[in-house]
């Protein structure tokens, strides 16, 4: 991709404005909205353009990318009032790489197609880490050549770029990885928090165990924190928790048992209980360890 | 350890013979006894001496090692009647490697102190692979001086060999790992049935998802068994269950809850009840997957 395009970019939040940071870098015009308009300085600074709602920062751009906090949020911005799809130019196409329900990323898609308009769900996973280093993995639900059509863009935000099927699909795998991952996070803190129990160190437990056949990212990477009372997010309980209650409205709607996920989600409401939602999902270690 | 000791090996099962002929390679003379005599034939014929039982096994050995089925085999081995307790000399060294309850692995310490004998309870992981290659992690609890007298050996059969505590510490990690790893299975069994229930390519989302935070080392290694409806056994749900039971006992005498592994259980059994005991531990795939 040589030629310069008119990008608007929704939602420059953590995650978002790093990676609207890399279109930027790359050359393309941004157009940014913001809730909170302080959080896209950076970028204006570097010459982005400011728009006061999303429908106006879409209105002259090739591709609008919107990366916000919750699927209410997604809703409004695309199908509300003054909202993309209404005021994109025929021809746009629209990314939405919120993690954010299936069934409303297939409504987008449908009410973008009676448009003219051609959208793609996108969200993606790797943290604020992987937004800062362009190595996010993408998972993309849409058609074909608007697939094609955006690869380009996701190769300057991401490492991992997968095609998973048509609109819905890129968040129905996000939501495989957050079901794997919510019930991942049981798995540790349980087999950890049962060491402790039994008056294990448990810093050489985890030592013993975590390059076998029980081992796994979180281990790895959480579980240090939590020994140590590092509850600081890396990625909060309460964006976690409005994950999993995406992928138990979507299981249910494909009549797909999940008790591991219910589980998880349960621990995870009594962690939230205890006031802990601003903290990182290594927080449920604390539930199991009672500090 | 150049000089060679005469030790008792007893349970020469996948696991056993793996490791009781990387002792006999290094020189150690082998006195063998199994419930299958033929299990044993590949060491007897490379020298070792056949014993019909354990206690006869044990009675002149400088080092007994047992490595048997469950915690009742372990119990009858050393406690019964014409067992390794009885039988051992002064000042033997008893190491259980069987993967078996903590508490019997106390009580068998004590019936070995109160006979002069040094005893090591020191659970492995690493599976027939991890035996054959001599690159097992050994769990190992007990007194210092004992673990100090055993390591030589250990290194003989594992690479991770670590003493995390007092009589029956070993047999505590090894549950910590067992815990982890079951409720670890159940993670990715419902990331990825879920991910096949909505419809999606689920080869492609294991590539998308299993290199990051949702990723394990048994969704690595055992969901392209699982997709390929390759259910043998690496690790069998029978022995799984075996070590899930033992968990749970001792979660209970802990008072710790452990509602991940509870649910575990519970759909290892349903597994069972499917008649699927005899395959691998990714059977569980199966019962969500529904093929």
């Amino acid at each position: 991709m040589s030629a310069s395009l008119s990008i608007a970019f929704i939602g420059t939040g953590v995650m978002g404005r790093s990676m609207a940071g890399h279109l930027q870098k790359a050359g393309h015009a941004l157009h940014v909205h913001n809730r909170t308009r302080e959080k896209a300085q950076a970028l204006l600074d570097a010459g982005a353009r400011w728009h006061d709602s999303a429908g106006s920062a879409a209105a002259g751009a090739d591709i609008v990318i919107t990366i916000v906090g919750f699927p209410q949020d997604v809703e409004s911005t695309y199908l509300g009032k003054d909202g993309i799809i209404e005021r994109a130019r025929p021809g746009a196409l629209l990314i939405d790489m919120t993690t954010s329900s299936p069934v409303l990323a297939r409504r987008i898609a449908e009410a973008a197609a009676g448009r003219g308009l051609a959208a793609l769900d996108a969200p993606v996973s790797g943290g604020d880490l992987g937004a800062r280093d362009a190595r996010l993995a993408i998972m993309v639900g849409g058609d074909a050549s608007a697939f094609a059509r955006a690869k380009p863009i996701f190769e300057l935000m991401g490492k991992t770029i997968n095609h998973l099927g048509g609109p819905g699909a890129g968040q129905h795998c996000k939501m495989a990885n957050q079901i794997a991952l919510a019930v991942g996070m049981v798995a540790w803190c349980e087999g950890l928090a049962y060491a402790k129990a039994a008056g294990l160190p448990v810093d050489l437990v985890h030592a013993t165990i975590s390059g076998g056949a029980a081992g796994s990212w979180v281990m790895t990477n959480l579980a240090p924190k939590a020994f140590a009372e590092n509850y600081a997010p890396g990625f909060y309980v309460k964006h976690f928790l409005k994950d999993m209650r995406i992928a138990l409205e979507s299981a249910a709607e494909l009549k797909i048992e999940l008790p591991g996920l219910v589980l998880a989600k349960q621990l995870y409401d009594r962690v939230e209980a205890q006031g802990w939602s601003e903290c990182g999902t290594q927080a449920l270690y604390r539930l199991y360890a009672g500090r």
